[in-house]
């Protein structure tokens, strides 16, 4: 399409968007910055991409509200349109050249359905899949081969679960969440009591709920309680390979990232980003807003609105100059064992 | 049922129970003390919770043996068992409320048995199983839907194999063990020898052994050795989302948390406890009843008894002054830095 | 077989093999050293198992080029074999008497197969394979129970899915590559942008492609990108549980061991080794033949041939010193109280 289409379309969708009219390029498809080629569009956001606009040979680009940037682009014959969230926009127009596979409503012959199962309007049910009694399932949802879904649980409208994820027992999985291939939800919790004879079974009779918007990525493990509730919030995203623990509360609009592990009991506020790898202990809690770098080992209640680094983690800005004092215990080494010389000779 | 036909049917468990004979609610399920309403029982264990005794809307609770505390509770009406064990006997009581999800004996047609397979009594073979040549499987065993047992593997009685599980060539897998879903037992270990050319792939002619009473959590993956067996020993029991590397020997009752990774060849004996996202390095062994706390990064052999953390590991009650010294560093070296210009003044 | 038929048959495969031809005992089977029982071959590598020669009841060895070890395993009438690599011709022996399993070729009545999928020859397709539609699948190809296949992915020649892997849709898997049980290739990068009203998922437009000779460990992800590829180079090995975020690029022969996990954007050369646990920030690039240990944290961009350790990482050779002083820290906080109140009181 026209990039003058593409702006038309995009328009409606951004806060404030300029442009320039004058060149007009043929737009066929959408590639990242540093690998665009003629004909197609891509997006420069933050500082370290900003001097690809001198070298992209994309013929139009989403840039932010910076003259400068626009100025070189439009000096380079780059069409440019401007916004304030390159990234955003750039998603928005990935929609206007992509349609997600998406696979037709139908159940097959091979889905191995219980009679007592309520199955909503406009489903598809893969080969495979398996569907315990008591199970019910919205309009519009998507499940995928080979996924097993086990007794009372629940899911939502237009739900998808992707192939050979489990379902266990009582879970509820609301309207518009996606669970990715291999993901196991509302499985047992790891509940085991300490006796002379050896660990006591404590068994898992609590659910995994998971609201509205949900998506778990690929392998992840969502645990249920011993009693009560492991609840996911509105709108929160799990990257693969996270491990949720029993009783766990999350809030909404969270994101995880890959490989993160909660035990038992954590309590996370509203839009905290925990990123890769960090781990949080049992009964931890994480304020609204908080945010962990890569790695964070979490073992207090950390503030609304703090970011901690480390492990054991401390403030992000404390972490910053203690890492770079880190590698300076060498030299203060040397000083230190001359300086207990010196004391010591007094 | 009531409070003091609960107390009947715990008692012959307890190692010793004392309780309030004036007080004599409808119990109707069991809650987390802190999320407790009328009619229900929770119970209390650790300085932790010990002042939910003061709030709680629980009609029972099963206290430790502390007189302050059961007085607490008489005096705020709350009917009370005390045992030594609390946590214990909740995972008891539960029973009294709780029946897990059990299928019935039977065997799906949609599941694709070889003809040289030996299938024990009683057993629950779901839709989409599939069984290799020369499996023996036990009495009473529930294998799940799609679970895939390759060629030569047993498993024994009453064991479990949830969903999407596969275990492969030769695994042994004893009774009374849990397998839950997506975990892979048995699959080829790691193993490639650096040449000039490239990795030259080293067979991995060994297996996996499982003792009885072992439990594997989800996603969790047990590899096989090239030469010899990976084993791990009786009630041992591993969360999810954990890797054991070819050759490594678990001891018993054992718990390793979830996303836990040991290389190859590591040792560990009895009643070692693993917490999250520990990782042991290759051949490194762990003497009986020692304890790593969370992200802990093991690379030499720990003594019987010991505790440890950090990365790499030291002993926890070391690990604990460092870390309070850590958030110390920036401190230190501005007097370091003093210190230093007031030498090279001298 | 004879061990001087042994000796016969791996000649061709070796570099370089001396042997005593004086001793020709009967081998039967292949054993780790320390277990090693009589008629069994076994080997030693590296100084931490030289001390096994004087240990040993294998029948016979492959030993380095070391006069030593060749003597005392001659003078304890242990058949030898000498070469300059051990451990890659015990891999070699092990050939000999192990044969994996591998199904024979057949399409299961119950795999699932869509019409437009185009099929190659001699292929193992087991029970409750998916294949969607426009699919392309090689010659020799084996694919076992319950794995699924998404629209338009390619499986190379002779490659091997293993059972419950998910193939997503476009991904392009090159000939003689192994996906191991539960692995999940070219499902949806992480994508989500930050807005006002929540996170906006950006749609992910991209593949994922793994080169020929590639392996994927169990219940590993490889992630697809919003535009453009990831991409996993020839004989690059991963082991279990490992993440690889959004276009990732990774280069040839490299291993990646268990748990590893690697954010969105990142660059890694050739024959690059990654120790488990390690996890690598958004963007950071890892040059050729750079090694990182257990449980690293990269952040920056490491140079061909670095070694690195630590989180965040600094030089293997820094970190063994900074290690050693960690331990020293409240011997040297005591020193620094000490001196402070000094330098307070002049």
């Amino acid at each position: 399409m026209k990039f003058s289409d593409l702006v038309a379309q995009l328009s409606p969708q951004a806060n404030s968007l300029t442009t320039n009219r004058d060149l007009n390029p043929e737009i066929t498809g959408i590639m990242a910055v540093h690998e665009a080629v003629a004909n197609t569009l891509s997006y420069i956001e933050g500082d370290k991409f900003a001097s690809m606009v001198a070298k992209t040979t994309a013929s139009a680009l989403i840039l932010p509200l910076d003259k400068n940037l626009q100025t070189q682009a439009q000096e380079r014959g780059i069409a440019w349109m401007g916004t304030p969230q390159p990234r955003l926009m750039f998603a928005q127009a990935i929609n206007l050249f992509y349609q997600p596979f998406h696979p037709s409503v139908s159940v097959h012959p091979a889905a191995v359905i219980d009679s007592s199962a309520v199955i909503g309007e406009n489903v598809y049910l893969g080969a495979g899949v398996v569907i315990y009694p008591g199970v019910k399932i919205g309009d519009d949802v998507s499940i995928y081969p080979n996924v097993v879904v086990y007794p009372e649980a629940t899911i939502g409208d237009r739900t998808i679960l992707h192939a050979n994820c489990t379902i266990h027992e009582r879970s509820q999985i609301g309207n518009d969440c996606v669970i990715h291939s291999g993901a196991v939800i509302g499985a047992e919790g790891f509940g085991f009591v300490p006796t002379g004879e050896g660990w006591y079974k404590m068994q898992q009779s609590g659910c995994t709920v998971l609201e509205d918007g949900v998506e778990i990525g690929c392998n992840s493990t969502i645990d249920r309680p011993a009693v009560g509730e492991t609840r996911i919030g509105k709108n929160t995203k799990l990257d693969n390979l996270v491990h949720i623990g029993h009783n766990c509360q999350i809030g909404q609009n969270c994101a995880l990232a890959a490989q993160v592990g909660l035990a038992g009991g954590v309590k996370i506020g509203n839009r905290v980003i925990l990123a890769g790898q960090v781990g949080v202990a049992n009964q931890a809690k994480i304020g609204d807003g908080a945010i962990a770098s890569a790695q964070t080992g979490i073992h207090h209640d950390i503030k609304a609105g703090e970011a901690v680094s480390g492990s054991p983690s401390v403030s992000n800005k404390l972490y910053l100059k203690v890492s770079a004092i880190y590698k300076r215990l060498p030299e203060m080494y040397q000083t230190f064992k001359q300086i207990k010389r010196n004391l010591g000779s007094q």
